[in-house]
């Protein structure tokens, strides 16, 4: 598998979309202060654009993990046969418009509120690198669709606009 | 679910051997210098007693992870529907007669050489908890069925036998 490095954002963009659009369920490992947690997360309909977004109880321990060191990895896998490996940095985000977008039907189920319910937030991941290994491959043939173009070491942009990074 | 401390070691280690036993693919997650990343790896044919093992090339990056932070998380999906977390601490070993205990003639075309090549090292987990989530379930049920039986804060542990330290 080449490395190609003369994507364009766009293309990276609708590279990653590819890999993760028909995942239901993506697996979110956090650092806690036992080691390292990962859980299943219900993935969103609305298609990737730069970001992920996952919603969660605002007393979940993640989201305190999160705080506490924002390193995350999200990992989709296929028929448990392809794995994509998505390395990002968290960040919790409160925004009503933003829940009342990415919201379905789907979540009343599994978390018993609406959208608009205070005891709901919003984890949004920007994404630094993807690898992925090919259907039946374990050997890593992986390359990094990203690395070149989105940004890394951004501990200190959290709070801006991740797409916008995605540009640098 | 509920969380029964009640098991036995022997129970437990026969809790995560039911679990684990139909994953071919475990996804390895380490700590690295850019945050976390995660792999499949291959899984062993032997049946689990008390530590996850992996086989890896020496000159790998996740070795030298391993080795400075020994902090890992294994998944394994079940048919992309059920999903087990098992948090633990990772070591290199280096034991010929321990390589060709694990070895199956599958490696052979992963890897592309036998078992006492030296390129070829094992990566041993010992198990700290497991969380599990039942088939189609994405709400946080899980119990631990270790945390009480499987020891705890146990970087300086790390050379003796993880068999023994499980049953304290």
């Amino acid at each position: 598998m080449s490395e190609d490095k003369q994507l364009t954002r766009e293309e990276h963009v609708e590279k990653i979309r590819e890999l993760i659009k028909d995942s239901n369920i993506a697996l979110l490992t956090t650092v806690t202060p036992d080691g390292l947690e990962t859980r299943p997360m219900m993935t969103q309909e609305v298609e990737f654009d730069g970001d992920l977004w996952f919603f969660s109880l605002k007393d979940s321990a993640k989201v305190t993990e999160i705080k506490e060191n924002p390193a995350v990895n999200v990992g989709y896998v296929h028929k448990n046969k392809s794995f994509v490996s998505i390395r990002g940095l968290a960040e919790v985000v409160e925004d009503d418009e933003k829940k009342e977008e990415l919201w379905n039907k789907a979540y009343e189920a599994v978390f018993d509120v609406d959208a608009k319910d205070p005891s709901l937030l919003l984890l949004k991941v920007m994404v630094q690198s993807v690898e992925y290994w090919e259907s039946g491959s374990i050997v890593k043939s992986a390359f990094n669709v990203a690395r070149k173009l989105l940004i890394k070491d951004s501990e200190t942009d959290l709070g801006t606009n991740a797409t916008v990074e995605l540009d640098v």
